[in-house]
């Protein structure tokens, strides 16, 4: 249990928050109320300080309505021209998202496809780049949540500059807690969310854009709700939303992202995060747990890890089990091999790792799970 | 002020809310987890309650991330299909908002245009429905947030239901508060909002359908995120939503549906709102303000007044005096007269309606703006 006699959330999102920053929400503001508009100009502008670039620097920050998958619809369905061409570099369930999104909305896309366990090959992506001239977008995620991997953003981003493409990425569980360099990545597209390492509650999702890129976009839109071109107009023209945004989700992230700087910003943030990974790795090594991915692979947002190996072990009965403690994991969603994930995000701490892992072999002991002890 | 220090909001939403709402937030629950799926169950079941029908009577309750307009597009660019022909019967800013939304999605539509102070005339939608038998969905506002006229949704429903067209109302700011029947009245779809009547903090809209009709939709969404078909099948599934909901907004509008049935449920608010409407009409004309709506055609939602015709009236130094007092009202947007907007919903009551008329004498006294005291 949390300060607030809630569980524990080591999941992708909705996280553990702040008491501070839920504390911001208990305020009722008019959406176009002076005061409210001045929260979210601070938010914009903080939000292109996180990405280290600024309006000057050419950059625009654009808040849109809904979940994460709503912000990435968004600039999918609203950046790409009808004559365009995307692709989709896909190594998980996200990536496999964005592709079907893509197909909803008929625009036309490649895809190339890469192991849930393996990063993109650059030499795969660099020889696809020169034998289809024709490309014009390119989409990939940052931390795939369904491994909990790190795809090499910036080398594509490299590709993508020399080859002339625009460049989407899909930072929705890394902003924050990764540095991201957008000008020198090449990046015309960044997305992520309200409630993700910002550590705000849900309700929204962002999306910092190169400006020159995005006013291009002005007619490609293919929806009212998520024109990202629209949208951005709209909070230039006078500071509102053009349709009721979730003022009480963004108070608590203007709250958040006010806690970040507190905590030293990307580089503090990132390393309690680490922290609580070290931690969480050690401790389910020490139980025996084998984690999903290889070293080189392994990020600090979300960990997965295989399933004993003992027949006996049911994860929804796992799962209850820690849940009733008072911690609340996320099962796996890999295609073909039996994981789940605990995620190492959010307002926790190596302590809370601690005590779950803990946790973890009272419920590992309580129902007689047999471990190998062996060598991650 | 509140009882939060917060500026009392009279606008169509977001609304003042009532302080165990607000509380309701400061959880946060897993949006996978048991306790928090119990919530959307309750929050489901709740809404077909309001709107007088069952499960057992063929209706489903879907909710959609985002705003009212969010839900507005889920429901346009899911159930209408390729071949299908919308009719949209406008009066104000919401109805050509629907138009919109099914011009960018391509979707074959004609409509019939009234004036923003008249009610659609139900001999001219019956007579165009005997002329376009093609018509196959007809659209309609019931509060136009415009002027807050009150349009006849159960007699545009009876020429639907006699004509076998599919029927969509926009109840985004009367749900809650006027009554509906949605078999009487031969509705398929109402779409509404999480802070408009019902009192809760914004985030999502929620839609009630004919459960027969919605089936009939698999295969007609034109985007991801707001694919109402696939956003029921997810919830019916495991109760979970397709993508990361607005936890928060949720657990505050669990509260505010237990807050409204405590006041007596859907009458109860009426007769608060319609107090509220009646203080603020009497003490508005005192001051010698005028409605914009002829007495048959007034709702109890908002309020559309004109300007004073002093020409030295200025709106915009109003709005801010009334601001610094603590009382935020709304601005018009009629085409081709000048008016503004004070709401009669949210956490409100009798005594803030007074409070708010005596801060306009006051304000008006302060400016010297000169009032003719004649009949309204």
């Amino acid at each position: 249990m949390n300060r607030n006699n809630d569980k524990l959330l080591f999941t992708p999102g909705p996280l553990t928050t702040s008491m501070t920053t839920k504390v911001a929400m208990m305020r009722d503001l008019g959406s176009r109320d002076f005061e409210f508009i001045e929260q979210v100009k601070f938010i914009r502008e903080r939000l292109l300080q996180l990405a280290g670039v600024s309006v000057e620097a050419g950059y625009e920050s654009i808040i849109m309505q809904g979940s994460g998958t709503f912000g990435i619809e968004s600039v999918i369905s609203s950046v790409i021209p009808d004559d365009g061409h995307l692709l989709v570099i896909i190594n998980g369930v996200y990536g496999e998202r964005i592709s079907r999104m893509a197909s909803i909305h008929r625009i036309h896309q490649s895809s190339l496809r890469f192991a849930e366990n393996e990063v993109p090959d650059i030499a795969v992506v660099k020889e696809f780049l020169h034998e289809n001239t024709d490309i014009t977008h390119v989409a990939v995620i940052h931390c795939e949540t369904t491994t909990g991997i790190i795809n090499p953003i910036h080398e594509i981003g490299q590709l993508c500059a020399e080859a002339g493409k625009v460049y989407i990425v899909d930072a929705m569980s890394s902003f924050g807690a990764y540095p991201v360099d957008l000008q020198a990545s090449g990046i015309h597209y960044l997305i992520s969310s309200s409630n993700k390492c910002i550590e705000g509650v849900p309700g929204f999702s962002f999306v910092i854009a190169q400006r020159e890129q995005l006013v291009s976009c002005e007619y490609n839109a293919r929806t009212l709700s998520l024109d990202l071109f629209a949208q951005w107009k709209g909070l230039e023209s006078n500071g509102q939303f053009r349709f009721t945004p979730p003022t009480h989700a963004l108070l608590a992230f203007a709250a958040a992202l006010a806690g970040l700087e507190l905590e030293g910003g990307v580089a503090g943030r990132a390393k309690r995060y680490q922290e609580n990974y070290q931690a969480l790795a050690a401790g389910m090594k020490e139980l025996g747990f084998r984690e999903y991915l290889v070293p080189e692979h392994r990020g600090y947002i979300i960990t997965c890890f295989h399933y004993p190996e003992d027949p006996s072990f049911d994860f929804v009965s796992f799962y209850e089990a820690l849940n009733e403690r008072g911690f609340v994991i996320y099962p796996g969603k890999l295609s073909e091999v039996n994981c789940f994930r605990i995620g190492n995000i959010g307002h926790i701490n190596r302590q809370d790792i601690h005590n779950l892992v803990r946790a973890v072999g009272d419920v590992l002991a309580e129902k007689g799970i047999l471990m190998d002890k062996q060598e991650a």
